[in-house]
């Protein structure tokens, strides 16, 4: 197959986004959920959120989490926060990637973060001066990039005017979310192509949802329009409190044992990651969605 | 996106290869799958198989479910034989379009079938020709296509040998089977273009699982290297009870949702499909994988 990347940079979301959507997991759970993701060879983990305790309790544990977790050379961990306050916790932890929520629809940001998504894009310009101010860099997630529960239909080109806001409003990264799973292949590649197009040296990451099975499509459609970033959640873990429907970020493993076989490295070692799967599933109490934790990867062969 | 067909040509093999893997549900269960199926667009639908009521329970009433169908004008309706017997009754209840299968893998037809893929080769020559005579046509289905529960690797060279030796048999179509659904995309794209480079002028289908999520990744690239006619199964329906592992023939709805919100004609009413679906859940008694099902097509919005 033409075109397609010779390696990809994967970001693991379970520890955050993923636990975020399940009920709370005690603490030491969670660090070692971390610690063992941090020796599957994966280089980018979002770890924690400092989002208020009464929004995600999910999360109020964060500063004992990042303090008792291992800090591996060479991987990059990150933070989301949602606000300056949130802000000056992770900087004060220690985080010098940051990420921030922002939704592409209205209707969503003002349920997700009661606010409208001007006032999120005008929140972010302050964040982004401080987290520039301290050193670090700010990316900026633009959630319901492929469609809203709420509204249904979000035209690229609305996307796109809150990517470039987000640009402006000094984003050193953008990240699109398909918040509930509405993608498709030709929707990856238009907005792919747009936001390529628009910020050609902005760097770009993909986060699918497979809630209508469309998730590996899309990723593949995202690689032969130029994307090598993608976020990923070990065993399927998590989606989005706030939207309906929305089940099952998709799974790191899916995504590691296609890459992989296709001879795209992720650097990730797929047996480890699924020890880490098993234990994230053990963890929540309930089964996870990933395939090739169900049925093991392709090489497993049974005796005849 | 480039190179994409403008419709696909879908068979619906829910009826059998999904019932075949499922507890036996009641004859009448089984017509009113079939005539609400023929009443949702779809122009292809694998109605039944004839094989030995010992070998697979849930088929034995295949000649009664039959019978009492609606055959709906313009919808091509086939049937599956085993052997020259199974052929006898398909003609004889009407069948014109028969499949028969042969696994790639030496080990898996033996488990499958009790004999060598060689065996079963010379077993299609005399069953072609007595469809033939009938003038009817048989597809020769070739399971294993790309790897084996138990052989593990089938290089891409064994199955177009097996496809050539089908062809030469009197194979009139080619279908191509993932059946513990270990394709990924690269392998799709090898197959594919070893086939129709061998045998440009046979018609080729695709038939995948969605085991480890690769299903509409890999139906992505088959249409983007050529191939227009796709197996699936309502609801995820079935999979293969001799394959260990095998779960989850991709689901029709699936395929439809994603296929039309790109511009891909199918045919198909997605909502009319949608109650196909919820009725299959409902007869096998168990949740069904199908995402589109559980989440609902992508339109469907909420209030805010």
């Amino acid at each position: 197959m033409s075109d397609l990347p010779k390696s990809v940079s994967l970001r693991e979301v379970g520890p955050r986004d993923g636990l975020q959507n399940e009920l709370p997991v005690p603490t030491d759970a969670k660090v070692r959920l971390l610690d063992m993701l941090s020796q599957t060879g994966l280089k980018r983990i979002e770890a924690v959120s400092f989002v208020h305790p009464r929004a995600i309790p999910q999360m109020a544990d964060a500063d004992e989490v990042w303090s008792q977790a291992k800090h591996v050379d060479g991987i990059r961990y990150s933070a989301l926060v949602p606000n300056l306050k949130g802000t000056e916790r992770a900087l004060a932890a220690g985080f010098r990637e940051l990420e921030i929520v922002v939704s592409a629809s209205d209707t969503h940001n003002r349920k997700n973060i009661n606010r409208s998504t001007a006032e999120s894009l005008a929140d972010i310009e302050a964040v982004a001066a401080r987290v520039h101010e301290a050193g670090a860099t700010l990316e900026v997630i633009i959630s319901t990039s492929f469609g809203c529960p709420y509204e249904g239909e979000i035209p690229v080109s609305r996307v796109l005017d809150v990517a470039t806001h987000a640009v402006r409003s000094g984003a050193d990264r953008l990240a699109f979310g398909d918040t509930t799973g509405v993608g498709t292949p030709s929707r990856v590649a238009a907005l792919v192509d747009g936001v390529r197009s628009a910020h050609p040296d902005v760097p770009v990451l993909m986060h699918f949802h497979n809630t209508r099975g469309t998730a590996l499509a899309n990723l593949l459609t995202a690689m032969q329009h130029g994307i090598t970033e993608f976020d990923a959640s070990v065993g399927g873990l998590g989606g989005c409190p706030y939207a309906p429907g929305a089940s099952g970020n998709v799974a790191t493993e899916e995504v590691v044992h296609m890459l992989e076989d296709m001879g795209i490295d992720t650097g990730v070692d797929l047996d480890a990651l699924l020890e880490v799967a098993a234990y994230a599933q053990e963890i929540v109490g309930h089964e996870l969605p990933s395939g090739v934790l169900k049925a093991g990867p392709r090489t497993r062969t049974v005796a005849a």
